[in-house]
């Protein structure tokens, strides 16, 4: 799985801005549309709930062959046997991360920065999330990327790239030859009516 | 480590209640007290935050040669090569806490009946903290174990046991003839004045 990663349409759910009733349903329509990779987060639920989500993700995602990514919790990707995790700079440390995940899962890692973007790739991560690249409703302090600093940080990172943060049918265009890997949504997908239609509409946008 | 862990007076930490400016100190302060075994447990931190004040804690306790066993976050006590780990009924379930962390650190698991007593010895932990013994303000929606219940689990499990919830001078004396291995306090210890003097005079009063 890891070592061909299509990273074209990098869904990460939010329970706070889904209209489908479940998180299986809106991962599962996603898919359907033409998600690529499914990041799974969850801030306000007991460890036993995330592990027990995760596993019915996972069956969800194994069925469409696209790697399910846990976001911050290492220890539900490893109980679940999850593709990989996702790690903020507030989250364990890359370098730790991968110590615990060993060299065959997948390890991203968010960056803001063209600092943090060169030491996660010194620290083992297999690609990056870079954002937010605009302001937005569902990370409201995040630290905003310049394109110039996305485009230093494709310049000096040969890691796959994801760009996030206000990504939608809007700005994909922005990023269409900046040479980057795919692009992560959340609100441009779980938060519509149609999420099928949506992703599959934003991965079309993207490709052509 | 494992093998020959003495359960005697066991701490686990509470930002909220306790009285020393940081959690450090206070660990500090037990241990020279007494404290025979440290967890660490934090609920509203980031996972940054929860793994540099591990390594920090884990510093102090290795000098006074206590383990440290962390509560919930299997991936902090491995990002910081704790002695262990204790996990609730809500957290990630024994078995697979075992599976992930191998059979020399020290597995925990909080039981209030005697089924989840015999199913966490089934799935390989290493001592039960079985409680809550009384209703407390540390956890004000847990479930009271009666003292016929505690007999049962001390007859049928062979693991350590020790008790919690409601636990200090006034009640230490109801578990001396129980056969169990130790006694786990918060905010006996912890939120008060003087921690150091409040855990000396715990441990004296279980061991006496």
């Amino acid at each position: 799985m890891k070592g061909n990663v299509d990273y074209s349409l990098y869904l990460c759910t939010d329970r706070g801005l889904m209209t489908s009733p479940t998180i299986e349903d809106s991962v599962e329509q996603a898919l359907k549309g033409g998600a690529t990779v499914i990041q799974l987060r969850e801030k306000d639920c007991s460890s036993r709930e995330f592990y027990e989500l995760a596993l019915r993700v996972k069956a969800i995602t194994q069925r469409y062959n696209a790697p399910l990514i846990i976001n911050d919790r290492v220890d539900i990707a490893l109980a679940v046997d999850a593709d990989g995790v996702h790690v903020g700079q507030s989250d364990l440390p890359c370098a730790a991360v991968r110590a615990i995940m060993g060299p065959d899962k997948i390890v991203g890692v968010s960056a803001s920065s063209l600092e943090e973007a060169v030491q996660a790739q010194k620290d083992g991560a297999d690609y990056l999330g870079v954002g937010a690249m605009y302001a937005t409703s569902t990370k409201d302090d995040a630290e905003i990327v310049s394109m110039d600093e996305l485009k230093a940080i494709r310049r000096t990172v040969d890691l796959p790239i994801v760009v996030i943060g206000g990504i939608n049918a809007r700005t994909i265009p922005n990023f269409k030859h900046m040479g980057i890997e795919g692009i992560a949504v959340v609100s441009a997908i779980v938060a519509q009516a149609d999420v099928e239609g949506a992703a599959r509409a934003l991965l079309k946008l993207w490709k052509d």
